[in-house]
């Protein structure tokens, strides 16, 4: 056991005791950059060298403590590889190349400096393995810990992915995990802390890093990160590209630890599935004719919008329609 | 007296009545946008169509409710319109030219949807003023009004402005007003309403909108945005450059207002042209050979780097070095 946190800060001390200044130090200390950015923090702005021919991708993003993340539940480190990997995913949906992120923190005062330290040590470490550099940020105090990230990224052929592209005739593909994520929130939210994989994929998602620029190389015609759950998130592909999405419930992926986890709670494992969200996964639609990437498997294919009430069905029966989650309710 | 609030939602309704999906749908409706943006609020992403070089600066900055805007001092549209343009003053040191803002929001579930509105129109409204489109967004509940701002400029001959370059000899020199908003903020705080210019000022800071690329376009050697008071932002330019600066007193800006409200607080009024905040003027170096831009005027000159304590004076004395306003303290 170390008496100092991370970068000297003893474990007892808060960010009261550390000060403004020295936190900000602290932090910007572990932010290394790639030849993309001209001015890192400590700037007015960061100043970034976008190429040619400057399409450039921008998503922002509010986590707050107790509603998107339980500091009970996961560690600072947790937090962090999550806040940046929830906004990189956003990036890859519209087939960019993620290249930047900007962490801003109110903090209350008494906050542990080493947890912050390790949050954005999380973060950086998250961003750094798929070169993606952290430019900039801000802290203030508040009641409350929030993080708020802003993702950047491009397109070198100018192109992007919108989820309004959607054709019938069009296959319906995924890439990366479903359901894993919600199977572990209701994990720890039962008290339990096993099975451990389970766990981690809420803690920290793995979004399918590159299938997003892969799908929009393939021909892709719309894609969407699913952070909302399959089915809330297909209905909006569904709803801006004016069709349904027909899925078939046998080629969705559910794996044996998904399949062991529900039988625990006596659930159907397609409940995880279908409307859980938080794993990030890149769910779009592509012509027959595309070479699909690795990563994408088919569950299922768009048809002409009908009179129904839920765009999408899955084995022809209308799916419930959940909103996916709503604040303030 | 109207029964309804902006877009139709009545005055009594809080974002939890309204739901998250409709207060979504009504903040970006009021969200028109120009040629440069390819995708706006609504996708994964909002993409962005930057001119060659492709040199694109990038801030983000949190405001919290009770700490950077107070909810019984400033409405709901003065603090939407202190948020912008408090970070495109951010770009305008950069020397950029300002194009678009992200607006996240994190919303007490009983926040009225009417005052949210107002908000989001005054920030919409500052930033259409000078050509800025609002891109996208992200709203989370949360115990506490906070509000996180990312703004993206760029460019157009790839040069920016550091807080690093100012050089023995050079002019220093200011563009916008001085003291004006700490001035607002001691009238409020003492429970007064006016001088409604200083309360406004406080308010609704006006930055000296287009003189950070006017300065550099004028050959400018440094420049900065005065947020935490010009003793304290001169202070990062001398740090950052290197060098030490002396301020003639008489030449600093104090108008007949300024001054005869420290008057009535027995106050001088350079204490808060010195070291107040949040006037979101520009302060920068310039060589002797510059033509000034118009906004700017001469407040003093570069000199070498001293062992003094403080690296600005104030006609050869050391001025108190107030840090700025510092959160956790």
């Amino acid at each position: 056991m170390s008496t100092a946190g991370p970068r000297g800060f003893p474990p007892d001390k808060t960010v009261a005791d550390v000060g403004e200044h020295r936190l900000i130090d602290a932090l910007t200390a572990g932010m290394p950059h790639g030849s993309s950015t001209l001015v890192g923090p400590g700037d007015d702005a960061a100043v970034l060298r976008v190429p040619p021919p400057g399409t450039v991708a921008m998503t922002t993003d509010v986590l707050v403590d107790g509603i998107d993340f339980r500091r009970d539940w996961s560690t600072g480190a947790d937090i962090g590889h999550h806040a940046a990997a929830a906004n990189i995913a956003d990036l890859e949906a519209m087939g960019a190349v993620p290249k930047a992120l900007l962490l801003a923190l109110v903090l209350p005062p008494d906050t542990k400096a080493a947890w912050v330290i390790e949050l954005a040590d999380g973060f950086v470490t998250e961003a750094t393995e798929v070169e993606v550099d952290v430019i900039g940020g801000d802290v203030s105090a508040g009641s409350q810990v929030m993080i708020a990230v802003t993702a950047v990224g491009w397109s070198p052929d100018g192109r992007y992915l919108s989820r309004a592209g959607a054709r019938p005739g069009d296959l319906v593909a995924v890439a990366g995990p479903l359901g894993r994520a919600a199977a572990g929130l209701m994990i720890l939210s039962r008290g339990f802390r096993s099975p451990r994989a389970l766990v981690q994929a809420h803690r920290r998602p793995r979004p399918p890093y590159g299938s997003g620029r892969s799908a929009l190389v393939a021909g892709a015609t719309s894609l969407i990160d699913v952070s909302d759950g399959l089915l809330a998130d297909l209905g909006q592909i569904a709803h801006a590209s004016g069709v349904g999405i027909e899925l078939r419930g046998a080629d969705l992926p559910v794996d044996d630890e998904l399949r062991a986890a529900a039988g625990a709670f006596n659930l159907d494992p397609l409940a995880w599935v279908l409307a859980g969200g938080d794993d990030h996964a890149l769910v779009g639609t592509f012509p027959t004719t595309a070479q699909l990437p690795a990563q994408f498997v088919v569950i299922g294919e768009v048809v002409p919008a009908t009179q129904a009430r839920s765009p999408v069905t899955v084995d022809g029966r209308q799916a419930s329609a959940p909103e996916g989650y709503q604040h303030f309710r």
